[in-house]
């Protein structure tokens, strides 16, 4: 992609109405546009990084035999009341012209419910395990956080149905696994903390937390072992010994809630009639389960953790390019530019090729803002070579176009 | 993937509430999944085909320099109120519990004017081009047609930006070029039709129509030229001489509208004063384009015409999976299946594979339902062979598995 051609710019100030680093960066390199308060729009470069995220998670769901469908966002109230979540304070509920009552799909589990009862009836019908990747609506009263905390807001929700709880909690585990895949493929070192299930089970569940200033959440974890819990429900204070090892510390975090697993049981196959035959013929109620992850507010949290005072420092898996070519204008400068830029996308590199007519401090500066992982340089100074440079590193070094395409890709 | 592992299954019999063959099809098949009237869920099945009609349009955007983006559903008051578009009869509109009143995105011209005002500047800025794929929101007083009018349905819009009317007009013919491209891969024989332009601009449009009898427009076409005007505008009837050709006669014919072009003119770059700088430093309005098309009314566009009483045939280039493998249970079968499978899936053949437990007839019956475009049988009876069928056809061939790969490829 041509920078020239792109159709956001940089900005050359912060937005005077964002406090958090994520929201700032996003929107001074063009990835995202305010719209209103919780509300944003991708744009091109901001869709990339979102696209790339949304494929590591489906590409992990796959992996454990989930199957994706899309649901609807305009939820009928009937459904709602059948679980006793209609009037509750995250949804968006209105009457339409015509009378009929919705909420926005803030959460799919009465949906999926209402589904799934036209395809499961046998115990050789289960395990199913079912997700979408779909945007989700909340009534947040206070928006705030940039991508951590939206009104809309991306989500990939997954729901799993079960003979028992022991088959759920076997999948249960493998969700978890998935998620930590996950993670890892997005460099996110996220702790997986016990927490209370809010809106959606009595049960305890788990959050992945990352921890950051910035979060909402306060986690209390050891220092030597996985024990990790959510303040709503600790049992401990910092600076005590760890009930589980014995032998580490508690420490205190604040947290930003990336991703959560519930173990549902039977609250909604029972509002919904949602039953098995089992081998004796005899009916039984399903066994759910239900995990959030959030892709939107995955790349707010990628943001506020690569980042440094020139702008965002984005991870290879999910940056919107791998090379960023700029091209310092002089006496042969273009064409040696444009044959690399044709090397780099014939080699399937993506790159984005500042063409731009500015100068070479704004070509410098916006590459820092924008945080693609190498940056190429070609100048009269560089000669038949390349300037090359990770962002997240201070020595650039001349290399060839052969060294920059092994590097690179 | 395992027909018994799907989550999905086909029903006996059709939807009691359904009189539209596309909607008792996708929902007999379990390829959707009516969740109120004029909202549908896609199940695993039915989003495949989706994602197919998806990534065909978005190839197509990308060949003429659009970009993709993703804007909110959430658009606030303040955007229709400079258009002069709050409370139009389509729009669901609310106030959220916290009094910020939003009409659910049903098109996005205010949402696009308010972006693109942050980076269309000057005239070195223009043309630009960019697009989304979205759900959209439409308060439907009688939905009905199933995906043909939903009140929830999925949208590509395309939004361009011109220095002056000449600029759009180039634009506005490559655009139809594109959408002539993609109803051609989509396997679909749409007539270009003038009309007019409803709550977009006062300008007569472009519609692409698909003549069939369930479309809900009236159109006048010559059957010599290309003629074509929707009723709402046309000054000829039937059977008169062409006004254009001068040798051909008018014929009439339902339509469904399955795309879209609007020449906008100036109307929200007004409302939202968007304006470029000229070379000689005045400010001049931009003139722009929108153009619509729907993936999900193509989808049911696609099962109208593409039928016949036995169910569905898709056209290959958006079918769910490519070959529908069927084993009929028999001596040394169940291996035999497995391995041409396997064999199918390695050679990147998209394969549905119905290794359920069911009779022979059903297994059949539903093959013929969902519409895979090539059968392929395996049972004692085939020996080392396969019986191959072209769902559009009425004579199976035997093959052996190179052949078979051969064919379907």
């Amino acid at each position: 992609m041509k920078q020239s051609e792109l159709f956001s710019k940089t900005s050359k100030t912060f937005p005077s109405d964002e406090e958090a680093v994520n929201a700032k960066y996003l929107i001074k390199g063009g990835f995202v546009q305010k719209m209103s308060a919780g509300v944003y729009s991708f744009l091109p470069l901001g869709l990339r990084v979102l696209d790339k995220i949304k494929n590591i998670i489906r590409e992990e769901m796959n992996a454990i035999g989930a199957e994706e469908l899309l649901m609807q966002s305009l939820v009928a109230k009937e459904y709602w009341e059948k679980s006793g979540r209609w009037h509750t304070n995250v949804a968006y509920e209105f009457k339409s012209p015509f009378g009929e009552e919705f909420a926005l799909g803030w959460t799919h589990e009465e949906v999926i419910s209402a589904i799934a009862k036209h395809f499961i009836n046998s115990y050789q019908d289960l395990p199913k395990a079912v997700y979408q990747i779909q945007t989700k609506f909340r009534a947040e009263q206070r928006a705030k956080n940039g991508l951590l905390r939206g009104r809309e807001f991306l989500m990939k929700d997954l729901y799993s149905f079960h003979t028992d709880k022991e088959n759920l909690e076997e999948y249960y585990q493998k969700v978890i696994k998935a998620y930590q895949k996950i993670f890892k493929r997005l460099s996110l070192k996220v702790k997986l903390t016990e927490a209370a299930g809010g809106a959606f089970t009595k049960e305890y569940t788990h959050e992945f937390q990352l921890l950051h200033p910035t979060g909402e959440d306060t986690i209390f974890y050891c220092n030597k072992c996985e024990y990790s819990q959510n303040k709503e429900i600790a049992v401990v204070q910092k600076g005590v010994q760890c009930p589980t090892c014995g032998s580490g510390e508690i420490q205190e975090s604040a947290g930003i809630e990336v991703a959560n697993v519930f173990k549902l049981g039977t609250r909604y196959s029972e509002a919904f009639n949602l039953r098995y035959a089992k081998p004796d013929g005899s009916q039984e109620l399903i066994v759910m389960g239900s995990y959030g992850i959030g892709p939107s507010r995955i790349m707010g949290a990628l943001v506020e953790v690569y980042n440094d005072e020139r702008g965002i420092i984005w991870p290879k898996s999910i940056a919107p390019y791998q090379a960023h070519l700029i091209e310092i204008k002089g006496k042969g400068v273009e064409s040696r530019a444009r044959k690399i830029y044709k090397n780099l996308k014939e080699a399937g590199v993506e790159v984005l090729y500042d063409d731009r007519d500015v100068s070479a401090g704004q070509k410098f500066a916006d590459a820092d803002l924008l945080g693609i992982p190498w940056r190429a340089v070609v100048s009269e100074k560089t000669g038949d070579q390349i300037e090359l440079k990770a962002r997240d590193s201070q020595t650039a070094k001349l290399v060839n176009l052969e060294e920059l395409l092994k590097k690179i890709k």
